[in-house]
C-alpha cells in the first residue's frame, strides 16, 4: 500500500497535557514512516481541516517534542465548532485531496460524535479513511474508559491549591475563618471530588465540605454545614462545584438574592455568592477563590502520571490506525489500584458521544458533603506522586 | 551571663515561605544553646503572648525542621491585632516572668511597628530585652529592604499562572478571547508587575495589559486598550490588581453599574467586573480568574531563592538577637543582578514602620500598561530558576 498522509487536531477546552497526546501522535507517526508519508496538524480543529489551515509536523526536532510534552495549551489550538450539514463531505474531500489516510481527533464528547460520523460517511462512500479517537477532558465524564488524560493533572493541582489554602485558612482563622474555592465541573463532580486528595496529616485538614453538582444544595444547609464546621475547627474551608444546584433544578448561584438584584448571570458564580451568604448570615469573614481555567491549564503541577498516559493515547491512537482500526476512541483500561498499572484499550467512539459519565454513587459519602475510600483509591494514582509532607505544629 | 528564653511569633497574612523563616530562626537558636536556654513560639502573634500561649520548640527533630521550611500557611498561626493601651507594659511583663530575653517577630509593616515600640518601652523600663523583626510580606512593600521575603514566591506563581493561563486563552481564542487575571497588593503593585516574568518565546505572549495601582484607569480607557490588543493578536490576557482605581480616587471595581445595582462591594472584585464590561461593552466572551490566598500561599511554586533567604533572614534574626542587637529589622541587601547575590542588612524598625514602598515610576513603562527592563532586571532573580521553556507552533 503507496504511503498516505496523517492529520491530528485538538478540539474542545485545552488542558495541561493535551500537546503531551500531540506529542504522542507526532512521535509515534515518525515510528511509523512505512506507512505515513506526512504528518499535519489542523489549526483550530473541525474548522481548520475545512479551511485547509494545516501546519507540517513532519520533521520536528526530538528536543522540540520534550518541551511540547510540557507545554500546556493546546499548540495547534482548538474551537468548539457544531458541524453543519455537508461538513463531513467536505471534510472527505479535504482528505482526499490532501492524502490524509489517518486522522487523529484529541477531544472530548463532541469530538467522539465528529470521529464516529466520519467512520461511517467513509464506509459508506468507500474512503480510505482510518479516523482514531483519542480522549482528553479534565472533567474525566467520558464513558468506557477508566478516566481521561487532563484529568490527574487538574486533580493534583486541586488537591494541592486546596491544602495550601488551606493550611492560609487554618493560619489566619481569627481573621478570616471561611473559605470557598470553586472548582471547574458544571455537570460531574469527578474535579470536585479531587479536592479530598489535599487531606494529610492532620485531624482537621481541608477541606471540610465538598460540594458535587451530583447533590442538590440549598443555601440553608450550606450555612448549617458552615456554621457546623466552624464550632467544630475553628475554620472552614469549602470546595463547590461550579455547576452545584437547588433542589428545584437551577443553578445555586443564580437563586441568590444578589443574582436578583443585578438581574443577570456574571456575578462571579457560585463561590462569591456563598462568600456572600457567609458574611451576611454567619457573620463571618469569607474570601472565595476561583481558578478558573488555571485548573485545567497549570503545567507545573501535572501529574506525571496523567502527563505519560496521555503521551500513550497518542502514540496508541496512530499504531491502531496504522493497523487499520477506525471509528474508535482510544481508552485507559486500568489493570491494578497498588500498584496502580493501565494499559489501553479501544471504545466505538460513537458510544462514547452521547454519553456523560458522573460520579458513582458508590465514592459519595453518606452524608452528601464529602467523598469515600473507594474514590481516593481511585484518584490517587492518578495524580502522580504524593503530595510533599508538611510540618504541623501543636498549636 | 545567664541563660535566657527566645521566642518567636508569626503576624500578618501567610506566605509560601514564612514557616521557612520560623525554620531558620530555630535553627539558629539550636546553635546558640550558649545563650539560649527554651525556645517559644507564640500562638497566634501578639494575642498568643498575652494570652502566654505558647509551644515549646527547643527539641524538634532536624527532619521536622526540613519540611516546616516547605510548609505553606503559618505553623504558629497569625493574627491581626492591633496593640492597645498598655499591651506593651504587658507584654514585658510576661517576657519577664517567662524569662524570655530574645524575641524575633516575623512580619509585615504593624510588626515592625510593634518591634520598635518593645525596644523603646524595654529600654525605658531598663528591661533586658532583645527585639529583631523578620520581614515578610508578598506585597514586598517594605521600606529600606531590596524586597520582602514572600514575594519572590508569589511573584513566581503568578508568572506560572499568567503563561499557562495565558496559553489557555491562546489556544481557545476563537471561543472565549479575553482573560481577566486580578493579582494581590491592594496599594503597591509589585506583584501585578511579576505578570510580565511569564512572557518568552512568543512575541504575542501574555500578559497584554498590565493594570496596576500605582495608575489611575477608567473602563474607557480599559476597554479602549482591550479592543486595541484583540485587534492585534487575536486574544487579550490581563493582569489587573486587585487596588487598581478611578482618577476620582475610588476603587475601580466600585465605580461599575454592577456594583450600584448590588449595592455594596462584595461582587468578587475589579476582574469581574472587567470581564463583564468587555463582553457587554465590547461583544466579546471574557473569563476572570481569581486566584486569591493561592497567590500568597501556593507552596508547590515557591522560588528556591525566596526560601533560602527566607530561612536566611530567621537565623540573621537570632544572630543579631543574641549579638545585643535590638529595635532592628533584618534586611535584603542586594550585592549583584549577574550572578545574584543577596546579603543581609539591618535597618531601624520604626523607620520601616510608617512606610509603604511603591513601585517605581522607572519600573512602570512610559504606557501605563507594562513594566520596564529595570523592573524585569530586578524581579527576574527573586523567582529563582528560569520557567521551563515551551514549545510553540507557528499556527
Amino acid at each position: 500500500m503507496a504511503k498516505a498522509n496523517l492529520l491530528v487536531a485538538q478540539s474542545g477546552g485545552p488542558t495541561a497535557v493535551i500537546n503531551s497526546t500531540l506529542a504522542g501522535v507526532i512521535h509515534a507517526a515518525y515510528r511509523h514512516g512505512g506507512a505515513i508519508d506526512r504528518v499535519y496538524g489542523a489549526v483550530g480543529a473541525v474548522e481548520g481541516i475545512l479551511a485547509e489551515s494545516f501546519v507540517d509536523l513532519t520533521n520536528l526536532p526530538a528536543d522540540f517534542l520534550d518541551r511540547l510534552r510540557v507545554t500546556p495549551g493546546a499548540a495547534l489550538t482548538s474551537a468548539r465548532y457544531k458541524l453543519q450539514p455537508g461538513d463531513v463531505a467536505r471534510l472527505l474531500d479535504v482528505f482526499a485531496r490532501r492524502n490524509v489516510r489517518y486522522f487523529c481527533y484529541i477531544g472530548g464528547n463532541d469530538s467522539m460524535g465528529t470521529v464516529a460520523q466520519l467512520d461511517r460517511a467513509a464506509g459508506d462512500t468507500g474512503a480510505a479513511l482510518h479516523v482514531i479517537g483519542a480522549p482528553k477532558t479534565v472533567d474525566n465524564d467520558l464513558a468506557h474508559t477508566d478516566h481521561c488524560p487532563g484529568y490527574g493533572s487538574a486533580a493534583r493541582f486541586i488537591a494541592m491549591m486546596i491544602r495550601d489554602t488551606g493550611l492560609d485558612s487554618a493560619a489566619g482563622f481569627r481573621s478570616t475563618p471561611v473559605k470557598i474555592v470553586e472548582i471547574m465541573g458544571r455537570h460531574t463532580g469527578w474535579l470536585t471530588a479531587s479536592a479530598a486528595l489535599a487531606r494529610a496529616g492532620r485531624p482537621d485538614a481541608a477541606p471540610h465540605l465538598i460540594y458535587l453538582p451530583e447533590r442538590p444544595l440549598t443555601v440553608e444547609r450550606f450555612l448549617d454545614d458552615v456554621a457546623r464546621v466552624h464550632e467544630a475547627h475553628g475554620y472552614v474551608v469549602v470546595a463547590v462545584s461550579e455547576g452545584v444546584r437547588h433542589p428545584d433544578g437551577e443553578y445555586l448561584f443564580t437563586t441568590s438574592r444578589a443574582h436578583d438584584a443585578f438581574g443577570h448571570r456574571q456575578l462571579g458564580g457560585v463561590s462569591v455568592m456563598l462568600a456572600h451568604e457567609v458574611q451576611s448570615e454567619l457573620g463571618l469573614k469569607a474570601r472565595f477563590e476561583k481558578s478558573d481555567t488555571l485548573q485545567r491549564a497549570f503545567a507545573h503541577c501535572a501529574s506525571t502520571v496523567d502527563r505519560a498516559e496521555a503521551f500513550m493515547v497518542g502514540q496508541e491512537a496512530v499504531r491502531r490506525a496504522v493497523a487499520g482500526e477506525s471509528g474508535v476512541m482510544v481508552t485507559l483500561v486500568r489493570e491494578s489500584d497498588a500498584p496502580y498499572r493501565c494499559a489501553t484499550g479501544a471504545v466505538d467512539a460513537a458510544a462514547v458521544a452521547g454519553e456523560e459519565k458522573r460520579l458513582p454513587e458508590a465514592c459519595i459519602a453518606p452524608n452528601g458533603v464529602d467523598v469515600t475510600a473507594a474514590f481516593l483509591d481511585y484518584a490517587r494514582p492518578l495524580i502522580g506522586e504524593a503530595l510533599p509532607p508538611y510540618a504541623y505544629l501543636p498549636v
